[in-house]
């Protein structure tokens, strides 16, 4: 498998400041991985308000069942994270190793086992042997501190050759609020579900169903507007944990998504999770390019959201951008195979701001030498306009290089 | 561009024995490549009935448009194919080009110009210059004969690694029919379309309504159930010719679909179907190895379908087959992704006659070893019952290799 760190990668990593009412800890419990860390553990002090969203794979894996049961508490006080094992797809030894799980966890953090959360990531059908995870889960959470946080995204890679973390601030009643989130991506990502795996946590005092209410409006034009290779994980969870201490510098607690003084934390909330759905596109497997693709004058926004995404996913369209080729009748085909009303003399197409088709035929003003000097750049934009309604979309993809086909032939063995 | 063979070609070709009633030559009218045929010309001297199916896509290119014009006569005199450019997203120029081959394929052979049927394949977004046809028809038209059956197959190629033919013989009325068929794919194949490129032409007298029923009867077991790359071609025509030059050694007319009298007819036409569909798979842009995907005790076989295109269109399902790796996590992960309904717990999967999960985990007989031996094969079945219903279906692509990637990262430059 290659170790090379993605040319996408950032210069440097956000430092995230504590956030009071959390303490992490990883741990190397020796899942499949050797010399790294693969278990991580977050400790709430006291219970935290929990939100979440997760795959809507039909098979999900026993931790996103387990998570979904335990999300109607909306309370936390325990998160626990492996990779290098799914725990999918595991059937009555996966129920078992989510309860010893929990259970190890309650134990160790002093908490019921309905205020722990789970999730694994990693080989899919492998029983996971959880019992290692009880022999680390007491050391691990009386040693866990507020400062671990790129330690933690690190602990819970698996093909991503970056840990990925973003902090953002808000105000509450004038009061500063900090929302820090990690995430981990690579490959099996596609739209119509959560993410991977991402974890945020506030200090800001929020009840669940006002953090579920601002979790489920950011998600379609964040971790679902991205997609590596259009595979959908039976594991995908995203969980945003609320500690409430700011409550005790004046920061009002949020009963409604509509409070007018949600709307800093809204805006950082969508702020973060773009910022890390961006940072799990540029490390998607063998990726050298981040791709955006908006469409514009759609039927409706439905209709610019299966367009922009049947581009997205387009093997010849990912292949043509590794090439730096701007090939834009790949565009075109892809368009006209979304299903979506589409009037073929009415589309445009630009890359960057080069327009290279336009009514239906080449730009006759077009100049292969711009395009091409789009192509070259790390980061393109490729734009449709379907010129019959006002439905808009974006959604970030990356390219499909020789280096995803090599990564995902020996993954497994 | 590699222009090795793809190791799944056949050891020979198919012997096509003449149709009566149809003349085929070739000729290079350097469209786009170099030292090679890019148009094939056929000539029915007397009317041929014909049925067709074409792409779904929403931005059909320009011939898709006339053919789908000109078969509501049903009757076809003249069939004009060219490699190198689509003449696909080409606006009012597309349109002009196929009415100035038309013309010129009318004059040629001395027909109307709606018995003329066109087909393009190559670069979508390039004007076709139609008036290198004009200049190589007369004399094609004049030059044709019954024995071009293999050129006929290499001049309508463009990424294909070897020509694809295929014969049958049917029984009307105790008389012996042939049918003879020619295809091209490569890349740009996936379901619900017709197919790329193909065309077949039987001496059986056949209505062009019953040919119709027959040929859209079969399309959905054939050429709808091969994916290559999940991508449908703007340009996907599937055309049947039936000269009816049969009728003069006493194979009376088939005037329906149902009439007993078909049966031999429709059973070859399925069987010559499914040849070349699988002769298309088996050269799909860098393929080396064929997949055949069986789902059954699916809720319908709508739902069957639909969930095997989800294993078959997998990208990383596609990169496991390559990388010879028995990875049923991914098929899992396929079927958890198709939104069709699923009962993790009844699920098994078969690779060969190798059965990895039952009963929603791994199978406890597993061997990885027999599993690994199957996954080195050529021919790779992959089977998945559901376990809940009497839905079947099956799909067949090919696996998903870096070849893929260097062919369409600089196809079009």
């Amino acid at each position: 498998m290659p170790t090379d760190i993605s040319p996408l990668a950032p210069k440097s990593y956000a430092e995230l400041p504590p956030v009071t009412g959390v303490r992490i800890e990883t741990a190397a419990a020796g899942i499949k991985y050797k010399d790294r860390t693969d278990v991580m553990l977050m400790v709430f002090d006291k219970p935290a308000a929990v939100a979440g969203v997760f795959t809507t794979s039909k098979c999900p894996s026993a931790p996103v069942d387990f998570c979904r049961s335990n999300l109607t508490g909306g309370r936390a006080r325990a998160l626990v994270v492996n990779s290098g094992n799914a725990n999918a797809f595991t059937g009555q030894k996966g129920r078992a190793a989510t309860e010893l799980t929990a259970k190890s966890a309650a134990a160790a953090v002093g908490c019921s086992q309905d205020e722990v959360f789970l999730a694994s990531t990693g080989v899919i059908g492998e029983p996971l042997d959880a019992g290692k995870f009880a022999t680390v889960l007491d050391q691990m959470a009386a040693s866990a501190s507020g400062d671990r946080w790129l330690d933690a995204a690190r602990a819970i890679m698996t093909t991503d050759t970056y840990p990925k973390v973003a902090t953002r601030t808000a105000q509450i009643d004038g009061v500063t609020v900090t929302l820090n989130g990690m995430a981990k991506g690579a490959g099996m990502i596609a739209p119509d579900m959560a993410t991977m795996l991402s974890f945020i946590v506030t200090d800001a005092a929020i009840d669940p169903s006002a953090l579920q209410a601002m979790l489920s409006r950011h998600v379609g034009s964040t971790f679902n507007a991205v997609t590596v290779d259009s595979d959908t994980s039976t594991s995908d969870t995203l969980l945003v944990f609320a500690t409430g201490a700011a409550g005790e510098h004046g920061a009002g607690t949020i009963h409604s998504a509509s409070d007018p003084q949600a709307r800093s934390f809204s805006k950082a909330l969508a702020d973060l999770m773009e910022d890390l759905a961006i940072q799990i596109v540029r490390d998607g497997e063998g990726a050298r390019k981040q791709v955006e693709i908006t469409v514009t004058g759609a039927a409706s926004a439905k209709a610019a959201g299966r367009i922009a995404r049947s581009i997205a996913n387009s093997p010849l369209v990912k292949t043509a951008v590794a090439g730096e080729d701007a090939n834009w009748g790949r565009i075109v085909m892809a368009v006209g195979k979304a299903g979506e009303k589409a009037e073929r003399d009415k589309l445009a197409i630009w890359f960057g701001d080069v327009r290279v088709a336009v009514d239906g035929e080449r730009d006759p003003d077009y100049s292969e030498a711009a395009a091409s000097e789009v192509m070259k750049q790390e980061e393109i934009a490729i734009r449709v306009d379907l010129g019959i309604g006002r439905g808009k979309a974006r959604v970030f993809t990356c390219d499909l290089t020789k280096a995803y086909v090599e990564i995902n032939g020996d993954y497994r063995s």
